[in-house]
């Protein structure tokens, strides 16, 4: 028997609609220059992308196409994210910071009917053209007459396509299990693989962000993605902000310290989330300039182990209560977010950071196991390590194009991670990043976060290297703050008081810089490639 | 083309699996008896509800089966709450307070397969009996020992029943569209209607009452439901605890202002919701005995409108924020909640008030429209009232056995109401409770609301009542504060200052005390009943 309830799907452009007819006044800011911004509403933006719609339509754009966009966080990026799966399309988000190898792939790979770009993008599309990319025709988004696109191709100004249509267009309604995103992984340990959201996971996905032990939105907040829209869903903030009518802060690429804090400032920002190497940059320029934030309440940090000092810095020092969580591409991508529960509530100080420096605990709609190698759970002791999988309405169960065999009830995440009496998650590694020391696993990440709780580093890398006697050996390497130094037995003693004595490395390397990915994360594939050699001095 | 993401249905089970995994410690409180509880964790819930889901299946029933419960809040109630559609059947709850006769009625449309009754209601069981009731069994539930059932028909002890399965169950994937629960309305206007809860409905509606801008549930809270288990999910309370990992308090049949005050300070309760009359009994313990709430930081109230003075007391004299709701049996039932939005965050005091004592906003999810009675939409001016509808996944489509003969894509409420520039809505009336004067539509809640305004008067109802010349006139029948009189030119002056001006009652009357349905609202087919014929003196 079925219930008497309404069958309404939930479609991404109802979260648009909800927003532009109850909250169509609450401002969607986007910066186009360093503290320049324009201010759109969101029945504004709702309204624009019925438009968007209508000329992708005119287009030949038809329900189930891939339709790209390469473009930073700003409001034509929002209204595209809208506008594709608002007309039964696929919204394909694509990396500008990929190589334009990878990129000439991934957009093989999806077979986009056309392709949104940023008119500051322009000179990275010529690289793909030339690189023998074809796309049927590209949309330049740029302030009206911005767009001069010296394009091989067929090619539109978007400000242009908009003024053509009357926005008369009603949202069609559509399966709910019907795709409505396209987006790759990072590409840390091999060729980029595609996830594909439906609108059901999308809005789904939302609801959770914006819980209280999630992220927390309400009408009352201004929220800033500092993550990319361009990868996973930017956690949610589009689609949450919409869900419950926050202002929406869109920050364009200017990312770097002072811009960010100028932003933060002006706009009220109440809740932000992004990499660690982005707040990493904010704290080296807030304790420069000894200033405050004023409005920033909540910092979700993700993609990589958030470093304790950040966890510390921002609650001392700025009265900024700090999320770490976890996620993948293929888990929407929020999965597990630090946030206290009643016995870890009350507690301060050290007491408090120990829980909310692991990795975090999974919201409702996302379920995890640790299984050993031979596939039995491991204990929730803290310590034992085990391959995480994860399930729910937002995890990926097959990836784009991938013959789907079996139907797999669990998503092997490739990380490796302990559980605790609490039930919080601590990834320890990824299971391609683990090092094989004699008869022990050795976590990177544990020795990295080590590593980074001395005050004189400032970026920390761990590999293993061959050794002819362990097999392999870890190797730490860093980059040091500023003028400073530090005996490698320093580092050594300093190591042997935070991990196991075999964890503690043998070799110590100082860099100039690390190598990251284009989401943030620190390329140990490069590093190996260079330094997986190393034996010493 | 459908997305890559999992197929996982949305299961009322999968919410109380997900308590028990990951919040298993955290407290379930029941109050057994003024000052006296038992403390169970989710864990325990979910082992005890897998026992109760077996010993439901040995008894037969079946999935879409109904089976009855007729009991207070405690934790026997909850974890049939989750066994009954755990194991595939139709919880339907039933209303204590109801007469015998309707329950007769009520019994007999549902042809419930068997029911679980409150040892404490045996004689209410009896009664029915008495009145032909037959059901096929009846568990009676108590504590261990406690059931003495004298009944005509089979009967079952709850925890013999328990002690005699092992709990190895599995909670069983359903289709998420199948029903959960069964609701009568509260019968205020006419006979109840029986509305069908599905699954999804249940954990969608719980999704969106744990939002910031709903309750607000973490796993940092105590939730204490003051609304009945027993009507429309109970605001959804024991879905969202479960969901967000709160601890939640039962308070039993307890609810006078001095049993409600010492459970809220011992088990630290933070966020709690019921109808205004159960605030208002608390709000005078508070004020008798000069004390204050320690830990509460959130009061919804809805089912019938908020008293201002319920709004000021709360929030100036005991810093808890309230949040006045709209919603329905028919809404599963959370609808509309009177929370901020940026604009009205930064007021305070009446400028504050002015938002917060309207009946709310709506949650993504739930769309509203106000029609006239030519079918077009009127103006969000905050003064044209028209019939409201509503439409969204947790909104009914059709009744109980109602024959569904055309899809109903809104759903018509039977409440009048306006809405403002700011997207407010504010009921003024039931369509069968308005009183057309003259030309004029006089709102029956806006008289009493403001009637309430005047500190001598502690409960209000105005009816229409026969009038020559007008056709009818509004008729104020009051109960004052003890031992307080007021004159009658000092109400109608009152009245006039915040009421249109037809709008003030020609008839006041004093009387005792005011009738009351079985949710708590006053029962306006008796008032019409008896005094409908009022003419004065
Ligand atoms: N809190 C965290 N702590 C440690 N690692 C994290 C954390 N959050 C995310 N990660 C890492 O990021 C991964 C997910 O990143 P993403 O989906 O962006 O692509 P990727 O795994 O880096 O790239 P690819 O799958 O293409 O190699 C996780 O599997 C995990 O290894
Ligand atoms: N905030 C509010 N202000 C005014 N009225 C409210 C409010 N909240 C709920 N109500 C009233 O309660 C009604 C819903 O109550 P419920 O579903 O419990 O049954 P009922 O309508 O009282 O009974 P029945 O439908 O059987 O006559 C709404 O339609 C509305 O009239
Ligand atoms: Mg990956
Ligand atoms: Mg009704």
């Amino acid at each position: 028997m079925i219930g008497s309830m309404m069958e309404r799907p939930l479609l991404v452009s109802a979260l648009l609609e909800h927003a532009a007819r109850w909250h169509g006044k609450t401002s969607v800011v986007s910066q186009r220059a360093p503290q320049e911004g324009v201010t759109l509403g969101w029945a504004d933006i709702d309204q624009r992308a019925r438009r968007l719609a209508q000329a992708l339509i005119r287009l030949g754009v038809r329900p189930g196409d891939r339709v790209g966009t390469l473009g930073w966080n700003h409001h034509r990026h929002l209204e595209a994210y809208y506008a594709i799966p608002g007309m039964g399309a696929i919204c394909h988000t694509l990396n500008p910071r990929l190589f334009p190898d990878q990129l000439v792939q991934i957009l093989h790979d999806a077979e986009d009917v056309g392709l949104l770009v940023d008119s500051g993008l322009l000179p990275l599309l010529l690289t793909l053209e030339n690189l023998g990319v074809r796309l049927p025709w590209v949309i330049v988004m740029g302030e009206p007459g911005e767009a001069r696109a010296p394009l091989l191709g067929t090619w539109f100004d978007y400000e242009v396509l908009l003024a053509e249509e009357d926005g008369g267009f009603n949202w069609p309604d559509w399966p709910e299990d019907q795709a409505a995103g396209l987006c790759f992984t990072s590409g840390t340990t091999g060729r980029p693989k595609g996830v594909v959201y439906s609108h059901r996971s999308t809005v789904l996905h939302a609801m959770s962000v914006a819980l209280p032990d999630s992220l927390g939105f309400s009408a009352c907040d201004s929220v800033l993605p500092v993550v990319p829209l361009f990868h996973a869903n930017a956690w949610g903030f589009p689609h949450a902000a919409a869900l419950v009518g926050a202002k929406l802060v869109l920050p364009g690429p200017w990312l770097d310290g002072a811009t960010l804090y100028a932003l933060l400032e002006r706009e009220e920002v109440t809740i932000s989330a992004g990499v660690p190497t982005v707040w990493r940059g904010l704290m080296s320029f807030l304790q420069a300039q000894e200033v405050k934030l004023h409005h920033l309440r909540l910092l979700g940090v993700g993609g990589s182990a958030c470093p304790s000092m950040l966890v510390r810095y921002f609650e001392q020092e700025q009265k900024v209560t700090v999320r770490p969580g976890w996620g993948m591409t293929e888990t929407s991508p929020v999965a597990a977010l630090a946030s206290p529960k009643r016995a870890q509530a009350e507690l301060s100080g050290e007491a408090r950071w120990h829980w909310l420096e692991k990795s975090g605990r999974p919201p409702f709609g996302v379920d995890m196991r640790l299984r050993d190698s031979e596939g039995r759970e491991v204990n929730w002791d803290g310590k034992t390590p085990g391959h995480l999988e994860v399930r729910g309405p937002w995890i990926c169960e097959h990836y784009w194009k991938e013959a789907r065999e079996t139907e797999r009830a669990w998503f092997p995440t490739g990380d490796v991670a302990t559980l605790d009496e609490e039930g919080f998650l601590q990834i320890t590694d990824r299971v391609k990043d683990l090092i094989k020391s004699g008869g022990e696993w050795i976590s990177s990440v544990q020795v990295e976060q080590a590593a980074l709780l001395h005050p004189v580093l400032r970026e920390a890398a761990v590999i293993g290297v061959p050794d002819p006697h362990w097999g392999e050996r870890p190797l730490l390497i860093m980059v040091l703050e500023a003028g400073r130094v530090v005996e490698e037995e320093e580092l050594r003693q300093h190591l042997a008081r935070h991990v196991p004595r075999w964890s503690v490395p043998d070799g110590f390397l100082t860099v100039d810089s690390l190598p990251y990915t284009a989401t943030g994360k620190v390329d140990k594939v490069a590093l190996r490639q260079r330094y997986g050699e190393y034996t010493g001095g």
